[in-house]
């Protein structure tokens, strides 16, 4: 028998794997494993808030009502039921809504005490238990026609790219930008154009001369951007709607956090702002919107959703029964269980009053530890802020020295285009518990001192 | 202002939608929504077999024991204990792992009284309670490292494709073969390099003629091939195996069914055959092998996995990455207390008897109702069979009138490649119970007679 060398499979990887980079920092962030670490650096919602109680009774209910359908194959397209809440939730006139389909109109996210009204361009709202909304030119109507489920916001990102990017389309992005988009979309060969930020969101100016290089899309996320936390303001949205009608060009919103506010007023979607600024008979308009229940209920469901223009909806349920033929019934399930009955709502005020402690107490800690050459964003919600060295320093040296010191955060490189933001990092609030908070950024501010000493 | 017209995204979908077509066949087979519908067109196991009460006990322990954990982000490798269980279930020398590990050793699917000895090559039998090897050249021995979860085997084989395949790149398949391959590969643009087949499976004669061409990958459903339930017999296993080494190629082994046998003697995976006849001391190999749940506890899950060479589990695990972050954490968690406390062994048997009932069924029927100038394959396990019709008619015809009289399958033409298989149709009988398969079956034949005798 002749000498039997083994498959090289190296040789034989596809193309697009060049893309698939593992890097410098993700190893380093390895460590982070370690126990005792104080953990500034993934993206995780504090477990110690997890329903699971609800959960479990949500399951024993779902598995009663609904077993056989909970366990079965299902249509690509998700839970007919759990589609027809999102659309409904995201609908402005819950009054015939709520009616038309026999369901108690759903309260709107936004409480009222965080709606300011003179931001808002003309609020309709029906009573107490219906939506609100916040551009009144029409009623904002959906139904499930424009609502596909997702495991979780990354497939829907995901889909979305190979659904509608070609190798070497442009896409105009905030730079920095949420990682993992551009890992997804990277691979597909596109090229991204980046319009620059600051504590007002996108610059929607410069976003104008960008356009003119022909993007296909624009991907944002308009509220409490990952990784700076900032928001995209009211002026801004209309603008940015004006301008996507003008370029006829295409909006991916990311909004897995908006209803995660602390402070400040809402904000409309662009959904919304477009959907009702233009198209007063033709609801689809220019924006496809993602959502997902992993901030406001649990991660580990991965139930996301797209709101998207019906042909676009059609496309990316065949991309997606090739990509997983549907998401988890029994997760899908559970979320419609927990979210039809009320509990979201009463939940995610919950999830604010503790995140907004959390936020707060490492705003304070920044303050009182960071050295005063250090600046950072703050926040109006979210999981993230982002702090900015001095010139001369590189955030992936001060990471080396962080972990030395058990505390962990990304350095903020690799959020940005163009090799910016090398002085930056992203810090995550939501995880760690008050206490540790401080006692990272003292440890923290204690290392950047440091550097900047020596 | 302006006219305005809402963006027409027709114009901005992406090249490889070209590919993601509907067909007259999934919109006739819409129809078959209507109650009364005796259904053998798709490939949906028995509802009523799913196992509510365990999974009720399942998901309350794992809520309990693991609830964080099971609502969190995980890593995208999958639930550790999980591929732990599945590297444990598919080695050979249970005595070792299952001590090593502190859990006991599982029972390996394949009962005693359906393995014949003399037609594996050396069985290797540690005892009733432990794994059982087909060729006992040496121990075949995996770890999690090999292994990674996936959303279904659908996802396994979407992300095989999208870190294997370029455009233009060969594969050669089974001709017919499991449609949601064709239509997850085709939008790659890969050409796929048709093998026919007859009752022993793929001809491997044939294939041998087929490598010529180069081909990148072999896709095969060795076990109860979907759409034929037939079965590639040990020869041409062994020979296959040599192939692959000759032609220094990687073989898809898509295993959905194999647990599913209810006559004949069980056949060793390719997997374990490529790794024992080859590798000694290295065993990887040449064989990508994809399993899933769906088909012994419930697809609701979503919960399939990979067992690959570690280099192509770390480029599946970045690919993963992208696509979904990683598979439901609570679905993992219910599949790993469903299989680790010895459940998944009881329940095996259930469905085999279940589903042999179902099969002897049909195959009674199709010899009592069916013209005698039609031909059916006749499948020792899995969920379908395939009927071929005289050659002057069309199945697409048959499916017509046989709605007519509510009965529905799927024409063969879509598992083809060369515009074969207009004259066959797949017909699944795990679905319906024995009753409605006598009835749908003489419906049938009635169709069928009537348009032979036209």
């Amino acid at each position: 028998m002749k000498t039997v060398t083994s498959l090289d499979w190296r040789k034989r990887f596809a193309k697009r794997t060049d893309h698939m980079k593992r890097t410098a920092v993700r190893e380093l962030l390895k460590l982070t494993a370690q126990p005792g670490m104080i953990l500034f650096a993934g993206g995780l919602p504090a477990p110690e808030f997890f329903p699971i109680q609800r959960a479990k009774a949500a399951a024993q209910r779902v598995l009663t009502d609904f077993g056989k359908q909970a366990l079965q194959y299902r249509e690509t397209e998700g839970v007919a039921e759990l589609r027809d809440w999102i659309a409904r939730r995201f609908s402005c006139s819950a009054h015939e809504t709520g009616r038309r389909t026999g369901v108690p109109p759903v309260q709107h996210l936004r409480t009222p005490d965080t709606i300011d009204r003179r931001q808002a361009l003309s609020c309709e709202v029906h009573g107490s238990n219906t939506s609100k909304c916040f551009s009144g030119k029409s009623h904002f109507q959906l139904d499930r026609s424009r609502v596909v489920i997702t495991s979780g916001g990354q497939q829907a990102l995901d889909l979305i790219g190979r659904v509608l990017l070609n190798e070497n389309d442009k896409v105009a992005v905030e730079n920095p930008t949420y990682l993992a988009l551009l890992s997804a979309w990277r691979r597909l060969g596109v090229q991204f154009l980046p319009v620059s930020s600051d504590n007002d969101g996108m610059r929607v100016n410069e976003l104008e001369a960008v356009l003119q290089g022909r993007p296909k899309l624009v991907y944002s996320v308009p509220t409490f951007q990952n990784p700076q936390g900032t928001t995209l303001g009211l002026e801004r949205r209309l603008q940015l709607v004006e301008l996507l009608r003008e370029y006829d060009v295409g909006l991916v919103e990311d909004d897995p956090y908006s209803e995660l506010r602390y402070s400040g007023a809402a904000m409309p979607t662009i959904l919304e702002l477009d959907a009702k600024q233009q198209w007063s008979d033709r609801q689809d308009g220019n924006v496809i919107y993602v959502g997902t229940f992993s901030k406001v209920l649990m991660p580990g469901l991965r139930v996301g959703w797209i709101i998207a223009p019906e042909e676009v909806i059609e496309r990316i349920v065949r991309a997606k029964q090739a990509a997983d033929l549907h998401t988890s019934t029994l997760s899908q399930h559970i979320a419609w269980e927990l979210a039809r009955d009320g509990f979201l709502n009463e939940h995610i005020p919950l999830l604010q009053r503790a995140y907004r402690e959390r936020r707060d107490v490492m705003v304070a800690s920044l303050e009182k530890h960071f050295p005063t050459e250090t600046s950072w964003t703050r926040p109006d919600g979210g999981m993230f802020l982002m702090v900015t060295l001095p010139k001369a320093f590189d955030a992936f040296d001060a990471l080396k020295e962080a972990l030395k010191h058990h505390v962990a955060f990304v350095p903020g490189e690799e959020f940005h285009l163009q090799g910016l933001g090398r002085k930056t990092f992203r810090l995550n609030f939501s995880n760690a518990q008050p206490g540790l908070i401080e006692e990272g950024v003292k440890r923290l501010g204690k290392v950047l001192k440091q550097m900047i000493a020596r």
